[in-house]
């Protein structure tokens, strides 16, 4: 895939009415648009992916995949505050030439939308054939149908929600307590509150998995108190994510995922999810006790045209990520 | 309840070979033993409570309740390592005249035991009617149990395991990568790492309770990115665990939870659980995701006098506290 930047040159307003200059959007894209436009597939990734979808969701994106760029134009943006590209907390404030840190924004799920509009009127994307997203990626795709500036001919919700519930908002705010509770946080250093952030992803580890996949993976025996498997891999886990991720950037996605709620500046949740015309279809996996399949079950009976499909797995909320077969067979009509 | 103190005169030895002098247990205890001695209520407390039981188990431990001292001798022994009185981090090191603090030994389930033992000893109890404990205090029970040197007649058994689950040790784990990740901790002060036991009571919420009691006790709405109930709760949960207790303790707490293992020094968990004479009462959570009922299942399964009960509840791990009127259900025979 492609690595691409559009720059806009005008304010950009956040929804808590916060302004910023020369909001940048990284995304990555593959293959071509045809000539009648209609193989557009648009990804919207999860909390700390990038936006190569090639490399985060092999075996369904790739040269060989169902989501080809032979056949496909496959297009994935990175959302404000991430690590990977798009203007985010390390970035230079235009106004002090420092990187923000935690003076920037607080944003949302509408704030993703609004300004992966901004780059679909660039590249003048009228019409996308699928629109697909799991987790973070999800209550984006929704908000991005009920923009309704483009129109989506199939929505593909994973392992989502409509309104971010309290069991997720208290996980996500003990990760942040994790990265507050870690006094380099407030150092102005690209690196601060890493072993915050180290302990955050080990939380959101337990969010991800499941009881029975870690007595699957990380058992052991024979030890007193110390060196247990299930001990290194949260180690482990935590490390990889610091290495590749900043705190500043998963404090504030981690935020937006919490201000998902399609009701918000609408109705009813119910009601805006009967305003999507798209074809659509919603996956949950049996096991996540993050985004729980009710929450999935939710979305499908309110869409009008939706059909939900569940997916028997051990992984949990990662299961979307991980059961490529299974995906790979609800999908396969869709390429 | 009256509050007392066993001085234990010789070298203390724990199960990783470092010895401790002038080992202190606090206990609590009400009532009188009758002169048949058969009618002694011994508890095991769970992680962070105290050895005064009516405190924390109202409606089945207090003057008007099942367990009462007008009938039976009750008794609760802190254990090593807690705050509550019995030597822990914050207790002058002889050799030093300074608290422990990190230097502390690791110690286990098998040392709360044999620690406890002591205490029986002392105060010539061979006999107990019931054994009870939940969650570590469960672990607890079985360990004192198969000591096998006091006669235990009816044990009772809540919400714990035989072996602690990779699944628990990893949230264990994230907790205390919490406390770590708070330089403070590192401080010789006895509030060291207080930020971080606070996010590590956070995060041990997430183990006690289920989703469907955040649901219903903390969902809210017309919030954008701020001020959540959820969010609050949490911090709410965590000062109240700093306010009365500390990181210390805390840390070497989760660390003896991760030690149970009935097997290590017995041949296998089977066998072990086979040896139990006792009539045993395992009772599971439904809705536990700390300690599933799995685990209590397993145990009853191998315990060869043991029942298995189950109390329907959406509290998850904690209602083992909670659920007080189905515990009297259960436990009326007992009293």
């Amino acid at each position: 895939m492609n690595l691409q930047h559009y720059q806009h040159d005008l304010p950009f307003e956040f929804e808590n009415g916060e302004i910023i200059e020369n909001l940048t959007i990284a995304y990555h894209t593959a293959g071509k648009i045809n000539p009648e436009k209609n193989n557009i597939i648009w990804v919207c990734h999860a909390l700390t992916a990038n936006s190569n979808v090639f490399e985060w969701w092999e075996g369904l994106f790739g040269e060989n995949d169902l989501f080809n760029p032979n056949d496909h134009f496959i297009i994935c943006a990175n959302v404000i505050g991430s690590h990977y590209g798009t203007t985010n907390p390390l970035s230079a404030n235009p106004k002090t030439n420092q990187p923000y840190y935690r003076d920037f924004p607080t944003f949302t799920i509408k704030d993703f939308a609004k300004a992966h509009q901004l780059l679909a009127d660039y590249l003048n994307i009228k019409e996308i054939d699928v629109l697909i997203g799991g987790s973070l990626g999800g209550q984006q795709a929704l908000e991005f149908t009920l923009l309704d500036k483009v129109k989506v001919n199939n929505l593909v919700l994973l392992a989502t929600n409509a309104a971010h519930s309290p069991w997720g908002i208290a996980f996500n705010e003990s990760q942040r307590l994790a990265i507050e509770a870690d006094s380099t946080f407030n150092e102005k250093k690209d690196d601060g509150g890493n072993n915050g952030l180290i302990t955050a992803r080990t939380i959101a580890m337990l969010s991800y998995r499941t009881y029975q996949i870690y007595e699957e993976k990380q058992k052991d025996e024979n030890h007193i108190s110390d060196f247990f498997r299930a001990s290194s891999y949260q180690k482990y886990q935590g490390q990889k994510l610091a290495d590749r991720f900043n705190a500043y950037s998963y404090w504030y996605l981690s935020k937006a995922m919490d201000s998902q709620n399609l009701a918000r500046d609408r109705k009813t949740l119910e009601e805006a999810l009967h305003t999507i015309k798209a074809k659509t279809y919603v996956i949950g996996i049996s096991s996540d006790i993050l985004f729980p399949v009710s929450e999935q079950k939710y979305i499908a009976d309110n869409i009008p045209n939706a059909t939900y499909f569940e997916i028997d797995s051990i992984y949990g909320h990662d299961g979307f990520l991980i059961e490529i077969k299974a995906l790979n067979k609800i999908l396969k009509e869709l390429a």
